[in-house]
């Protein structure tokens, strides 16, 4: 297979990610409790979409149709998504936050096993600095006010990286190109779980910044 | 009542407009049947969010809070909403068309009523070109498909004007400072009527525009 199956592959589902990102960033924002939370929330949702809007450019650019590229990834993603609702305004930022970040710190790993422009095309479009800042200042805040809120954020952090990974070996399974992607680009299966270690590891860090156990 | 007062106000209805279309168009998105007109509403949601941007920046420049000057203004624009929900994916284009064309229009006559800075960053920040040509295409292909729909259509848009006046009305009663900007503007009622009439003749010119009756 060639490599450049992979990209398109790997650009499809970061392409779909990042709109779903904006769709369900767009409706956590009506669970802010004020309309700076609210136009903070609404900002993330319409950098996800510029996102989208580079990336789906991109595929163009490589003589990919967005929609077809995408279209494998979008069950996988809105099971994630359907699975990790939040109910409340605090639950949709951990999640803006350390949903977001695991996703990223994911494909900023791929991104390492590609060309190049790839590579840093990728790259370019995660950023996180402004989320972090936005996610620690809410739920300190709150934890302040309502210390036993902790332990059920706590928890909502574990179900995120549960149901993040469970989709990712979906997706994995399912896709031939973008599981050799993963463990040639890694080495061998040590590699695939020194890469797992690793993204583990910066969540746990996330969570810490936010002052909630991992 | 210094006219800056007037003009925070401006800014605030058309801050919270952006910021509210932005939200209601990133929820219609959803009704698209193809990852094509999902991608394209959700696209004119972010553009939105940008104008909010903007505005909200001008506001911040201004002296104003933009979350105090829009407060004024967020019931009756959620009413607007919550009255012309779309039901459907056709019904979400049209509104995001026409409504949107109606409230354009009917700032950019006040715009003129202020400032040199203000009314073009007024104008700058409404722009309909691309959202017209992506509703006409897709209201044209569905009445080729289904001809009947075209009545059902052009009742929508019936209600969205009405509507729109209606929260206008609302909104006017109760800000002198919008009330007095609009009616020493355009000179006297006979004015305003005139206003109105312009406004109501482009709103028929949309909807000829989508093969609609108005």
């Amino acid at each position: 297979m060639p490599e450049s199956d992979a990209v398109i592959d790997l650009l499809g589902a970061l392409a779909y990610g990042e709109l779903s990102a904006f769709d369900h960033l767009a409706d956590d924002a009506a669970l802010a409790p004020t309309l700076v939370g609210r136009t903070q929330m609404s900002a993330l949702a319409a950098e996800e979409f510029a996102h989208y809007e580079v990336l789906a450019a991109q595929l163009t650019a490589l003589g990919a149709e967005p929609e077809a590229a995408m279209a494998p990834f979008v069950a996988a993603l809105e099971t994630y998504h359907s699975l990790t609702k939040p109910s409340t305004w605090l639950e949709s930022v951990v999640k803006a936050y350390v949903g977001y970040g695991l996703a990223a710190d994911f494909y900023r790993e791929v991104a390492t096993f590609v060309d190049d422009e790839t590579g840093a095309l990728i790259k370019d479009v995660l950023s996180d600095a402004a989320r972090a800042e936005f996610a620690v200042r809410e739920v300190e805040a709150a934890i302040g006010e309502q210390p036993a809120i902790a332990g059920r954020l706590a928890l909502w952090g574990r179900r995120l990286v549960g149901e993040a990974i469970s989709q990712t070996q979906h997706v994995l399974a399912d896709r031939d190109s973008l599981m050799l992607l993963l463990v040639q680009g890694t080495g061998d299966l040590a590699g695939v779980a020194a890469l797992i270690t690793r993204i583990t590891d910066r969540h746990g860090e996330r969570m810490t910044a936010l002052g909630l156990d991992s």
